[in-house]
């Protein structure tokens, strides 16, 4: 990338942090192209779309927890490495506005889905092999509950004051 | 309520029964309105709120769900009879737009959540009196789990497909 392209992108990435913190993930492009001081076409060449924007913004994160679920893979509990670790996804989603959304396999550019299943899917396997967690639970589906929790989150008074506790009853079930 | 007015609220409804299905529960109240015939004043004066008119419009459904519950409470198996209750509850709600966002108790007029709160807390007292279900689940997460599992179900490709896969993994949790 040349300099001034380069600068452009920090710039806009820079806004858009900014922004999709406050307006969540349904922020206008527009107006962070303009507040950046930089044209709408050029927002979409460094971003073609808003799931790449997305995707940019939490990217950091992503990938710190990517690597977390790497160190958690040599913890001697396998079950309860997985645990730790949709815990702290759940606390990251439900606790950043438009995260959630950007968690959906439906989004178009789902790098961030790509990214977590990967990541989870690793811990998953190893509990399961382990004996630990029930073979036909899908690391797609418990992505999906992290997501649901984290997005029903935004609409509530207090967001994320739920979150963790539902996630541990949906991860524990409701048997005695 | 005089006969024009009665009639004028039925019109009203049956037209935000059908808008609500296809629009979902953020449908323009004055659309409404304005495809029933009658001014927007009117339509308050019968709705106070979009919540107000979200009940009206699940009225029926919500308490047919809560007769549910009271045949559901002569079942021998009280957990089973809960489990199924918050199936059909859940199959509801992901098949019907509008419906898991007037599930939130964050909405305005909670009535919804309110008759859903009675009828599967009486559910889940016997299921926990019973000893089936552990003593610190709560009826309200419960209702959480259903509405976020099913607000997610309707930013996903295929809504309603993977929702009751979902609650049932949430109910029985990962631990083999």
């Amino acid at each position: 990338m040349r300099a001034d392209a380069q600068r452009n992108y920090e710039r806009i990435l820079a806004v858009a942090i900014d922004t999709v913190a406050r307006d969540g993930a349904e922020v206008s492009l527009e107006a962070i192209a303009r507040q950046a001081g930089v044209g709408s076409a050029t927002l979409h060449r460094h971003f073609a779309s808003r799931a790449a924007l997305l995707h940019a913004v939490f990217h950091d994160r992503v990938a710190a927890l990517s690597a977390q679920a790497v160190a958690l893979a040599a913890e001697p509990d396998a079950a309860a490495a997985l645990v730790t670790w949709l815990r702290a996804l759940g606390a990251y989603a439900s606790s950043t506005r438009g995260m959630p959304v950007s968690m959906l396999p439906s989004a178009q550019d789902n790098s961030c889905h790509a990214m977590l299943t990967q990541a989870g899917g690793t811990l998953l396997g190893r509990a399961q092999a382990a004996g630990g967690v029930r073979p036909e639970v899908a690391i797609q589906d418990l992505l999906a509950l992290v997501t649901a929790i984290s997005l029903a989150g935004e609409r509530t008074p207090k967001p994320g004051s739920d979150t963790d506790r539902l996630l541990m009853l949906a991860l524990d079930g409701i048997r005695r």
